[in-house]
């Protein structure tokens, strides 16, 4: 490919709604275009990016027996209707009508067209197990995107599904995929990808992982243990809170806490540490509204992800009305009204001499015992596991909390949608059983953002080779120079021909415009020929990580260069 | 592959609901699954069939110096409003609005994103000329899907967008890409396939081909000359009618013709020809249901797509209402009502003694002179070419009509989309032009059953070897057998060592199942180890399509199969 010829812009200003490195980059560096908020168009490095990436993804698919289909991006409604998730799933799942006026709806996921290609033709035991994967468009009407490729609408994924006879085969297939999932990774040049285990959130199931590649732009929290190797999602990470009991508990006292609504300030106001009081934090259930009040200690923060996985429903942060009966501020758990859902955290069992909220303006209680003032309540983990706080696997208070990127997903789904949707197989008995599904997604562009997150300079991505959307970078210096202007050419043809891509730049631009479209393309192996170069009988070769910079001799160059490519990572 | 664990069933009836060979056959072989109506899932063996198609297209636009790119499938309204077609494409362009209430559509083709994509980034005459492609799937929203992957609602299809700076360039590279698209149907097993002019239709612009590939279940009708090289879709060709007037014309007279309302009678009860009558054929503008009354010789039939061109707006068969002051199977020229569009087929000029409707119930005219009785009036070429009808190019009388599927096309655009969307570059005068584009697409999967159609026996398709699932089918009969086994699966070891693609069937089956089911893959190349051929140290192989069938010995053979693979197209 001739530079000259490249269809994009390459520009040295960052753009100013660019909030992370990734987006700036691959914007300045013509790899795509916004059409609209979180919709791209992709130019042709990212494009040959994306399609590397893919090759990788297939490749271990096909490893681990899966087998390729595709599945439609608009589906009927019906399907999601029999699953329950037409329903269940909000505004992020686009809806229309056809021409007939029959609902449909945009992929975001496939489950539910998997379970509809398979159910017919995997009735008996003996077809199982069985693995089928698609590369495919999805869309998601994410509320917020943000950060480019990071989080869009429109978005290219490898979803795979894989049915299984018993639980042990689906395990057992499920750490085979979490295998090809570290090589995929380890292929794309990000081998530092960590698993963590995750809640499933709408996907059902229980059991279920995400690869994190940890960098400060990420958009999810994960807990790491380290001194185990304990990591999880922020989301699904066990909080343990060792509670201390007062030898003496205090009575009960109404206080007049004047204007005090926050717990800082009435920590303030009676001299008390967070530890020492119960903090209320109100949701309502987005279908009507109903309030739910939770009950967490002071300095707990609650954890969303626990709450609606135990209420079974969605909900959001209330706005609480004077007709509920609640006073806003001064929520506590004696003597609250009556009709709202109360829930405690684990972080309150036991405590005693506790302030809390007197459910009348401007009033606190002090010396709340919860075993002695709200007698026999469950107590359940809602809250969120904090930076020092203790490991669920070792115990010790090594907890570190990072952000990272979310690069794929693997869940093990059970029998949710094979049951909901009707699918059955003969067992060797002649027994009918809902077969047990596995699903294992990777968004390809993400993919793409995050290892060019994670691998660039301020002057551009710096790919690895496996996924370069060129393998070597020919600049030709003063390529009106016609020895010059020979040499290049032909080497650009040899190498060509011995099936290495080349993006060749021979326009009559100064070095320094000719070096940052380079650092803007990226190419791990950049080879400069120029009239001095030339009159020493050498061409000068240097990798795009800085790493490498070496002159080789101009005769036999082409060789000399495939070497290198094969060498470079 | 194992054949055991291919997703998919396969089965002998014919499915009720497939018109046409390649619809039965790729239910019937597992290549497919309908989960909407003109919506499908694929199997691994239509997936892999598509992505060779894709990789030839690639190859060959990357040839003529395509650079691959990515267009979103939900695109914003706003794009669609610039040029002007978010008003004129009808119910087949999917519309929904986002969480935001913004209007999205779904891309059921990509000049406006092209437009888009490029706009910014080719400002300057030597930026040109460029083409972008991409491969993507679509959605249109057909009124009647039908034939399998022939008509289908969402689709994968490559669509490329090229751009110039003069009419001339255009029409070289216009050139270069026929040529790119004879080479992928020749590379794909179908180098049969016909380019003929046709109507550009809502794409806008001039000169247009379709790329045909003639079969008794295409949609399309082609006027095919057989004595010149002259052929177009009949929307687009021209209809020659040799008029021959009487050389006496006879009075006009109101004749009474009860409950004769149709050509077919009144030619009866005239007793004349129905070339010596002036048939009436009446449409409504869609938007408002206006009239417009097209008059044809009566041996002619009326073509729409000549007719809108013409009007410049949508028409449908007309209801005709009392209120509408049009008689019903009474219409002539002659006294007819106002208020409604009147046009003239050139079948008509100059004719004279001709019956015609009388405008009023039970009553037609004689001795209808055009020139005499009508005055001057504008006649126009509305109607369609016939079987037997005067070739446009040679003047002879050598038309046939033939009907085929469409399995690609490319226009002419000129500057459509590039003045309504405003891109412009600047010339190397300095002057502001708008660029001229080509625009050229071929739907994968119709491609996929073009194949299928034209490739194929009762038992299943013959595929290319291009383009086939797998390269080489492997039968071991009597895999219980301990020899067969052993050497059946080296054999199949060996020969994927070696980077043939091999489906291997072990199956304990009789033969008839396992002969069937390799009948349905069709794949080119079959290679049956049996206990019997074993004793004489040989394997049977044979082709798909029946021309060959040979015993091989069984030592080396992975080599001997691997040559006839590289043979075999």
């Amino acid at each position: 490919m001739k530079l000259d010829k490249l269809v994009g812009e390459r520009f040295k200003e960052r753009p100013s709604d660019c909030i992370v490195d990734s987006h700036a980059l691959m914007v300045r560096g013509g790899y795509m275009k916004a059409l609209s908020n979180g919709i791209f168009s992709s130019y042709m490095p990212l494009k040959r990016v994306t399609r590397k990436i893919e090759q990788i993804i297939r490749e271990e698919m096909d490893a681990v027996d899966g087998q390729e289909v595709m599945f439609p991006v608009v589906m009927p409604a019906t399907i999601w209707q029999e699953s329950g998730r037409y329903e269940s799933i909000g505004k992020e799942m686009a809806r229309f009508n056809d021409r007939s006026g029959s609902p449909l709806v945009l992929g975001m996921t496939h489950e539910e067209a998997a379970v509809h290609l398979v159910r017919d033709c995997a009735q008996s035991y003996n077809k199982y197990p069985f693995m089928i994967y698609q590369i495919q468009t999805k869309f998601r009407d994410e509320a917020r995107p943000r950060a480019g490729l990071i989080r869009v609408r429109e978005f290219t994924m490898k979803d795979a599904y894989s049915f299984h006879t018993s639980q042990e085969d689906l395990e057992e297939y499920y750490q085979r995929c979490h295998k090809a999932y570290e090589r995929i990774y380890a292929r794309a040049g990000i081998p530092e990808v960590v698993s963590v285990a995750s809640d499933s959130g709408m996907m059902g199931g229980s059991i279920s992982h995400e690869f994190m590649l940890l960098t400060p732009i990420g958009e999810d929290s994960i807990a790491i243990c380290t001194d185990c190797d304990y990591r999880a999602n922020m989301e699904a990470a066990e909080n343990i809170c060792p509670n201390e009991t007062d030898a003496v508990s205090q009575e009960m006292e109404l206080v007049h806490t004047p204007e005090i609504s926050s717990i800082e300030d009435l920590c303030a106001f009676l001299k008390l540490p967070a530890e020492k009081t119960c903090k209320a934090v109100v949701y309502q259930r987005n279908e009507d509204d109903h309030y739910i009040v939770l009950f967490l200690r002071g300095d707990m923060e609650a954890n969303e992800t626990k709450l609606t996985n135990h209420l079974g429903y969605g909900i959001h942060p209330a706005v609480i009305t004077e007709e509920s009966g609640l006073c806003a501020g001064f929520i506590g758990p004696k003597g609250l009204c009556e009709g709202v859902t109360v829930l405690y955290d684990l972080s309150l069992k036991g405590l005693n001499n506790l302030a809390c909220g007197g459910n009348q303006a401007d009033h606190h209680f002090t010396g709340l015992d919860m075993a002695r003032d709200l007698g026999e309540v469950a107590y359940k983990d809602f809250a969120k596991i904090r930076e020092g706080g203790i490991c669920p696997r070792c115990g010790k208070k090594t907890i570190t909390v990072s952000r990272g990127i979310e690069v794929g997903n693997i869940f093990q789904l059970g029998t949710k949608y094979t049951k909901s949707m009707n699918m059955t197989y003969t067992t060797q008995d002649g027994k009918q059983e809902h077969p047990i599904m596995g699903c294992y997604g990777i968004g390809v562009g993400r993919l793409a953002a995050a290892v060019c997150e994670t691998h660039h300079d301020e002057y551009g991505p710096i790919w690895p080779m496996a996924i370069a959307p060129w393998q070597v970078h020919l600049c030709a210096m003063r390529a009106d120079d016609p020895q010059v202007r020979e040499y290049a050419d032909k080497l650009y043809e040899e190498l060509k021909a011995m099936g290495i891509e080349v993006i060749y730049d021979d326009r009559k631009v100064s070095a320094g415009v000719m070096f940052s479209d380079a650092d803007l393309l990226g190419v791990p192996l950049r080879v400069i020929v120029s009239p001095r170069n030339l009159k020493q009988e050498v061409l000068e070769v240097s990798t795009r990580d800085k790493s490498m910079k070496d002159s080789i001799s101009m005769h036999g160059a082409a060789q000399a260069i495939a070497e290198l490519v094969a060498k470079i990572r």
